[in-house]
């Protein structure tokens, strides 16, 4: 087996060595152009060149969830595009997301503001029955968030492309039930992949159905969500807030509105972090079990785009 | 049955309407003094004056989950004070602690500072296995903050004055087993009654055995930690800091470092709320359940204190 590994803003050494030990027998180099070819590849937003070159490639291993910016490239034909599909990334996106979701529904940055004037004031506590939990997408991360979700006792609602059923959910499925979906729910947690269907789907049409004082989380990707529409929604107070991870141009360029928005929280693609030592776990055990011709989980659709 | 409500910093007409509703056979008055004697009590907080007067008790009612501060006064004989065993509290407490730990864990206040600057960086990712949570307390509030916690994969400790087995949690309890338990923890939560057995028992000598860089919850009661050797231990550097919702004296004096210290987050007796429906609710059934000579969950002992 030979691989190569070619990510963007990743320290190769670990990634190397992590590969090499796990996989004694194969020859793991680091990919500069020319490089001989290779069967396998690890990989986050390489360049087309490299796809260019690597002719040969059966598997392509993204070390993320989010394959989008994979798929605008050209691959080349017959290579199957595996994403992780957990490797410590569901665990980290339910506490970032419920730590989002409490810190709002609890009002503790309101508390916060008090203590920071010496100020000891109650705030009513609002109910849990007032604040519906609306998931878009319900893949590996989806459920896992739903449950943790749930788990706190809130209503939770989910959504995804195919219809699914899902213990203590109340499932919605398709365009037809988006709306339905939307009004039902009060906070809205963006978990879906950046596909065409997707892209631009949190705008001020369906933002605009939540229920008043709505709340965002979007922990997918920039390109679910106009920027412009949130802010109006903001600004009109039909939104209350919104916690935001990720965006159209990241890093967030230094005169976006988002930064300093009173409403909007902002943090830097962290929700969930690629583990190394569970990915390299998780590929390389992917990678023998191709090899065996067994099926693994995670291949993408180059249709569906996840 | 004849009900008295003497409840301080409460108001009284929206709980005597709910209790009235709840048992309608009932007589339900707001207690001032040289009021008729009442067979039962609803109480928060009440003066000494209360009980000399109200010597016909026969079940107090306290609209909390602690009764430390209940217990310090002179009980009319024969009277079974019953507490709030969850009524919508636990799962407050759960998703309170959650939020702080997922706070400190994540670096959240790290991140927000940084954005506050325009500053997009960062932080290397902490490994859930180097944050064992100790919990300290193991009745309904403790147990289900326990589950929760173990939900988002952190290792977690029990302490608790008689043994108890509960799946997923390792189990200490004791003064014999109290080091074990701290040595083995790095987040503190304590969720413990007030008792002079748990007086000060957040101190130099119990806090100084977290793991290097722990992190104190305290939840429970403000007579549980010694404000002074929190402070020197947070300046030593050995505590990273801390989430204090109760303090000795409430409200937290103006003066009180607390207040403004950079690792401390102070929230003013927040994290789990009366919810006056629930507990209307559980108080009416356990006072029909009492009358019918029937058992109650909540019923607190004297000589333990809890």
């Amino acid at each position: 087996m030979r691989i190569t590994f070619c990510c963007t803003d990743t320290k190769p050494e670990p990634w190397l060595a992590g590969l090499r030990l796990a996989l004694p027998q194969a020859a793991v180099t680091l990919w500069q152009p020319g490089a001989p070819l290779a069967d396998h590849a690890v990989v986050w937003a390489p360049p087309q060149q490299f796809f260019d070159e690597q002719t040969q490639l059966q598997g392509i291993f993204n070390i993320g969830a989010g394959v989008d910016a994979l798929l605008k490239l050209h691959l080349p034909p017959g290579a199957q595009v595996v994403r992780l599909d957990d490797a410590g990334m569901s665990v980290q996106m339910a506490e970032f997301v419920c730590h989002a979701l409490i810190r709002h529904f609890r009002e503790l940055d309101g508390y916060d503001a008090d203590t920071a004037q010496g100020k000891w004031s109650y705030r009513k506590p609002r109910l849990r029955a007032d604040y519906p939990v609306g998931i878009m997408g319900l893949g590996v991360l989806g459920q896992r968030v739903a449950r943790a979700v749930a788990g706190f006792g809130f209503p939770v609602n989910g959504w995804s492309q195919s219809p699914k059923h899902i213990a203590g959910i109340n499932s919605f499925s398709g365009t037809d039930q988006l709306h339905a979906f939307l009004q039902a729910s009060r906070v809205l947690v963006c978990l879906l992949p950046l596909t065409p269907d997707t892209q631009d789907i949190l705008n001020a049409q369906t933002l605009g159905q939540l229920m008043p004082g709505g709340y965002l989380i979007n922990v997918a990707r920039g390109g679910h969500l106009v920027d412009g529409d949130l802010l109006a929604l903001l600004d009109s107070g039909h939104l209350a807030g919104a916690a935001l991870d990720v965006f159209r141009t990241e890093p967030l360029p230094p005169e976006h509105p988002f930064w300093h928005h009173p409403k909007i929280t902002v943090t830097p693609h962290t929700s969930a972090r690629t583990l190394r030592d569970e990915s390299i776990a998780q590929i390389a055990a992917k990678m023998l079990a191709m090899q065996g011709g067994e099926a693994v989980a995670g291949v993408v659709s180059l249709q569906k785009g996840y």
